[in-house]
């Protein structure tokens, strides 16, 4: 394991420092915390968006910080659940009297620690309501799906949405509308090697790949041999096909980087991805390439398809002024 | 070598198409090249702004065009020089009238086709200027030094002053300024692999690291047992200290990742950084931390220092829309 760090139990603390620092104008770390906030009071009349949970996943959440987008981020250690007591800082930050809305990815431990802080915030009478992201497409029971890519909209749409100056109900209204409409899956031509004690997450040999991959290096799918890029682009996009809403034909898309994997390979990818979907009749309305949510060093992408009206292409597109560049 | 690509053949096209499809508001492929534009006719009274060279940097230099950077970008093979053809058209089309600004590496090849390109267009009598861009100190001798991640800037600043019309002198004249006052370095931990022949660019062992390290899996200064990010950053601070202005304090910083090293590491660097910056009495006035210049699944990252003014960091700050994300 060669990584570039000091200290591994210092990763985190110096990763956050080091995202506040690049942002010391819009980002501010709250004292004896893992949670990075929005510099200053939060603005009145406005809903807190907030999210959180391991770290591994950057520029997921804390990157997402700023206008337009999250209020805080909560920092967990490496694939880690954030404790409940470091979320409520977050939501007493992010509250200004208007509530705090929690985008929680679909992992036993978040849940649960993001619950108790609700239940804590709620005895000191700050309103708190929530969603549970589960886009990945990869498990077949919706309810034990895992929260993946898809989550970065979540977090555009509700985050521009409280900007508006959305109500709490609104907004977890629209959020239980959207949440429906995000699928996602990932492979991985690499795991992704955990720090702690430097053991891939899962094994490859040398012409294999993991489809259907999530994004703490749990294993997929399967297993099989590597194909060309858009055979296996093709049979990402076909799974996604049975998921989506039969009757949503205009879509945004992400073609997200799980860290290691080029731009120049994503692009190719997206080259296919979007011939494909149009042959199947999908209207791309918006395409997102980059890495948006990571699994550290793994290898492979992940394909999002999120159907899409005016009004959430138009939240899509508000500016963000947010710590990620 | 396990990447995700069709044909070794068609990586450069697909990319290209999969780029332009992901921004198909924004952006156009011209017919018959290799040249990624701005959609439609250019800007009548703007100086057009060009830049190119081998692919395998994504998102350089095609991610950057669009509004308030490139005009067009010309992407070559894999770290190869394009065509004076290929460059002509984009000297073309880029051509409002007003004249075009070539922003140029320093590699034999690339300088040598530029010029050609040049030479050709001014055959049309259109306005043609250039500058060469040589950040990177790991090379002793300043004629000798490579252009690298400090490119990025020069898109930036130019690419501000063309759409607030400046003419072709002023931008000539801005260029000769900035980039004596942009310097780089880079490490490696590990080559990156060139998919025509599946070859590593150089070897390290599993402790070693590369220092001074080229865009294209050029060699370094010398190899050295990996340290900890903070023994490594401080020896390529002290590095770039000894070639910035001596009278200029203020500077924009960027912590560049080499392509497969993830932002968790290049936040961590900066974290670093910055304090020993700040230590040395140089004021950082922006933070750029992310993959803007890559050299494809190099692992590793560069440290580029601007010497900035008001001036420049309202360019800086002046808003993009381009097909980076």
């Amino acid at each position: 394991m060669k990584k570039i760090i000091n200290d591994v139990d210092l990763i985190i603390d110096q990763m956050i420092d080091g995202l506040v620092k690049a942002n010391d104008k819009i980002l501010e770390r709250l004292d004896d915390s893992t949670v990075v906030a929005r510099k200053g009071p939060s603005k009145k009349g406005k809903v807190g968006i907030i999210s959180g949970g391991g770290s591994g996943h950057e520029p997921a959440h804390a990157g997402y910080v700023g206008e337009g987008m999250l209020d805080c981020a909560i920092c967990g250690s490496i694939f880690t659940s954030p404790t409940p007591d470091q979320i409520l800082k977050a939501i007493e930050k992010a509250d200004s009297g208007s509530g705090v809305f929690m985008v929680i990815k679909n992992y036993q431990g978040d849940v649960m620690n993001f619950e108790i802080a609700q239940e804590m915030a709620e005895m000191q009478d700050i309103k708190v309501d929530s969603i549970i992201v589960r886009d990945d497409i990869a498990i077949e029971n919706y309810e034990d799906r895992r929260g993946v890519a898809g989550t970065i909209f979540v977090h555009k749409v509700l985050g521009a949405m409280a900007e508006e100056g959305k109500s709490l109900d609104e907004i977890k209204a629209k959020a239980e509308e959207i949440v429906q409409n995000i699928k996602t899956i990932g492979l991985a031509t690499k795991p992704c090697t955990n720090p702690n004690d430097g053991k891939e997450s899962f094994s490859l040999e040398e012409d294999e790949i993991e489809m259907g991959i999530g994004i703490h290096g749990e294993e997929g799918i399967k297993k099989e041999k590597i194909q060309s890029a858009d055979a296996m682009a093709k049979e990402m996009v076909d799974r996604l096909l049975k998921e989506i809403p039969e009757d949503k034909k205009d879509y945004a898309l992400m073609v997200n980087g799980m860290g290691q994997t080029t731009e120049m390979e994503l692009y190719l990818v997206n080259n296919f991805v979007t011939d494909y979907l149009k042959e199947n009749s999908i209207e791309i309305n918006r395409t997102y390439v980059g890495n948006y949510m990571t699994s550290m060093d793994m290898a492979g992408f992940s394909l999002t398809l999120f159907a899409v009206d005016d009004q959430i292409v138009k939240y899509l597109d508000r500016e963000v002024k947010v710590g990620r560049r």
